[in-house]
């Protein structure tokens, strides 16, 4: 059987992937700062080497001879998720892309400099560059209605423009009505997250949420890292990493949760897919949705604070003059502001739709680069009303650009509308889960996504995904629903 | 120039040696247990891909061609050295090599197996055949005068079985009888370093001792590892381990110590070896006499306690109630035991010896593998006059055997024995030495370790170096002088 052949071969392959991995893991956490420079040429070494087997003709051979065996749906899945990977790959050509990651990295090298400097013009022609081959990749790749489809395709699969579009237009106007809406209501009081927290008391809590989540701790572990990531070194290898405001107890509990609902997912794969093209998550998406599943849904509900309370006065006793209630409004403080990474529920879409339609725009030559900053700022003042002082709290925020990743940020905000779509199901399916998590027993939730997501891997493109988790299409519908809901309890209105 | 080519192509296998060591570092440290299966394979897998390019045909070639250039006296050394390295791997054939690699991880497995259930009868025909493979690898090899003189240059090049006897002679009769002497001495109070100390003070008090040894932490770090160790991941990243025994303050400082001696050795490495042949330390004894200096004829001096004693009372306060030179005393209690890890400086070499004759004598067929536990006791009765009361205080306590390691122990008595050679040229050399050390600079000692050794990296066999730091060949009669002069101030004779 070559399909055999084929999975030693995305087996052989996976150990350079585990090796870059960790590469790069280390490279963020633990790694002494004077290697830097030459562990970059490590991680390109052995990761141009997977990636050079992962696109070679062998490859190619065994894909097609695989598929002309009789399969189970399985191997099926995996010969067909292979073939787009490689067909991907293979439709672009390599100078073209060595060329992206130079431009990309010296972007990003550019990039940093003009946001400590506040001063667009610096990034200005690196972004052209890297925008002008982004597009010729796009052209590469193939689309049918819209240039950004192909670029979509790559974080999203099978998503088209046009969809997109229909999703955001009335999602935008309900978010922007509803902001206002909120400033009728009644504030709560944020400051009690935003006081004295020492780290060590802090990871403990960390800690302890990610323990009641069940992340397995002997298969995974908690680092501390920057900017936080979930990482998966390799089978049974699932980490995660947090970062430590000092004064600001929300930063480290809610980047935790977030990463240990992205590492549920990873570690709820099979791990007979491990390796293997289906060994992932089904889109970025998708797996967007699972941490903030965990971050949104779960850890900033009253329910979760009904529970969790205990464990926050046990290692924060300064809590007790707080009611679980008074904390869960804490945490679900609405605010118009300049940075994404910081937003709420509420206006978190909302940056993300301008980012998509200034990127959309962008890769079909509607606007220019050298108009971002005003176009940033115009969307800004139309969306949340407010105006950055500095591009480099608006346009010049986000790295994404500056690694050429336009197709990227609609994920953040699909995650959030698939984790609404989600809940809403898992709700009909378990009616008593609302009770379950305030006793601290996420179980019956967690085993309802391993069932219905995490078991699939990568089989299925996201959206027949959605469509057998929940019997339709995504729908933002759910997710406004959702906000509805909780925001005016928050609120009182 | 073909020289060029050949370093080019050690800095790419260098690439994968750094994936290699990262996989293996984070498997001791920091990974989660249920990891360790498939790791162990990504690990066989890149150290295999670097051992692959290390043996190809290119690099023999290049060897051969870069031989023929005009070379200087650093690229010479380069091709020297891979050449001795090439050939050496290359007369050993493959199947070979993987028999090896698969006996000895058996016999690994075996040997815990045996250890913790007291019985060699578990491991022995697992010995039986790593011994067998072994002889014959070391055929492959090849000798003029005694087959372990094959196994000998693999971890002290240029070294004699012979020579080596001629130095055991004397320094076995002189320890027996000073240890015999010692029993009439004042027996120093080594209680006091065996009370409850608290990790995290453990911790603060070996980062402390690294940092006046001037180990560089912008290239390094120091975690926890079961069995210490030290390794280069690449270029400015030489991480060491410690590990932590609550109620024993001497395993965690003098093992901290120890690695970063070895540590301070692998900075002071020219970075532009890094990667090729000569980017290494001379040998294993040149090595451990590096670690040995640190920990044994620095760490455990009366001077450097008389320095380092204010921040022990800093860290563990209760110390205020004794002088450093009880506390110099305490920590170089000398004592007849049976693990060779546990051994003093005085019983150390004693164990060593041991097993040199022994293995020496099953590499010759002068014994069987089913005689060890009882010659083992012998030797222990008269070297130590003490006999085990099990095999797993005895034959069984290292794994090196299992690992088919034969020709590594002397090292570590030939590291003791080039350390007091170094030290008495460093203290002619630098006659102000000792109070430098009270005075807690260390500089004067690691810069002539840096300038007259480390600096040289691998560019020399550990006969030539040790002649040309020293101005002789190996001579035992400083490391007895050296014996003497401390422990008889230790033991008041």
């Amino acid at each position: 059987m070559y399909i055999e052949k084929l999975k030693e071969k995305y087996f052989l392959i996976s150990k350079y992937g585990t090796a870059a991995a960790l590469l790069e893991w280390d490279f963020e956490t633990h790694m002494p700062k004077k290697a830097a420079e030459k562990r970059a040429e490590v991680i390109g070494e052995i990761s141009g080497k997977a990636f050079e087997m992962a696109v070679s003709d062998e490859i190619g051979e065994l894909l097609m001879k695989s598929e002309e065996e009789s399969l189970n749906e399985i191997d099926k899945a995996i010969v067909r998720v292979g073939k787009k990977e490689y067909e991907k790959f293979k439709k672009i050509p390599p100078d073209l892309f060595k060329e992206i990651n130079i431009s990309a990295s010296k972007a990003q090298a550019a990039w940093e400099e003009a946001k400590i400097k506040n001063d667009f013009s610096i990034f200005q022609p690196h972004l052209e560059k890297v925008v002008e081959l982004t597009k010729k990749m796009a052209d590469y790749l193939g689309y049918d209605e819209n240039r950004y489809d192909a670029l979509l395709d790559l974080y999203e699969p099978g998503l088209k423009t046009s969809e997109l579009k229909k999703v955001i237009e009335p999602l935008r106007k309900f978010l922007i009505q509803y902001l206002n809406k909120l400033d009728e209501g009644k504030k709560p009081d944020n400051s009690i997250m935003k006081r004295y927290f020492p780290i060590e008391k802090q990871k403990e809590l960390s800690l302890r949420a990610l323990k009641l989540m069940k992340y397995d701790f002997d298969a995974g572990r908690m680092d501390v890292a920057m900017h936080p990531f979930t990482t998966t070194i390799g089978a049974n290898d699932v980490r995660i990493t947090t970062r430590y405001n000092e004064n600001d107890l929300n930063d480290s509990l809610y980047s935790t949760i977030h990463e240990g609902g992205h590492a549920l997912y990873e570690q709820g794969i099979p791990e007979e897919f491990s390796g293997l093209p289906i060994g992932d998550g089904a889109s970025m998406a998708i797996h967007e949705s699972q941490s903030r599943f965990w971050e949104n849904i779960i850890g900033r509900s009253l329910e979760f604070w009904e529970y969790f309370y205990n464990d926050l006065v046990e290692v924060f006793p300064e809590f007790k003059d707080y009611t679980p209630e008074e904390i869960f409004k804490a945490v679900n403080f609405v605010e118009r502001s300049f940075i994404r990474t910081e937003a709420d529920e509420v206006t978190y879409n909302l940056h993300i739709m301008l980012r998509f339609e200034i990127e959309e725009a962008l890769i079909n030559d509607r606007i220019k680069v050298e108009d971002l900053p005003e176009v940033w700022n115009e969307k800004m003042k139309d969306y949340l009303g407010i105006v950055p002082g500095k591009d480099s709290e608006g346009v010049l925020q986000d790295v994404h650009w500056a690694h050429g990743s336009f197709g990227y940020f609609p994920s953040y905000m699909l995650g959030n509308l698939y984790s609404a779509q989600f809940y809403k199901k898992m709700r009909e399916d378990i009616p008593e889960l609302d009770d379950k998590i305030k006793k601290g027993d996420f179980e019956p939730a967690l085993n309802w996504l391993r069932e219905k997501i995490h078991s699939k891997g990568k089989m299925y493109e996201p959206g027949e995904l959605v469509k057998m988790v929940t019997g339709e299409l995504l729908n933002p519908k759910y997710f406004m629903e959702y906000i509805e809901n909780k925001f005016n309890k928050v609120y009182e209105l």
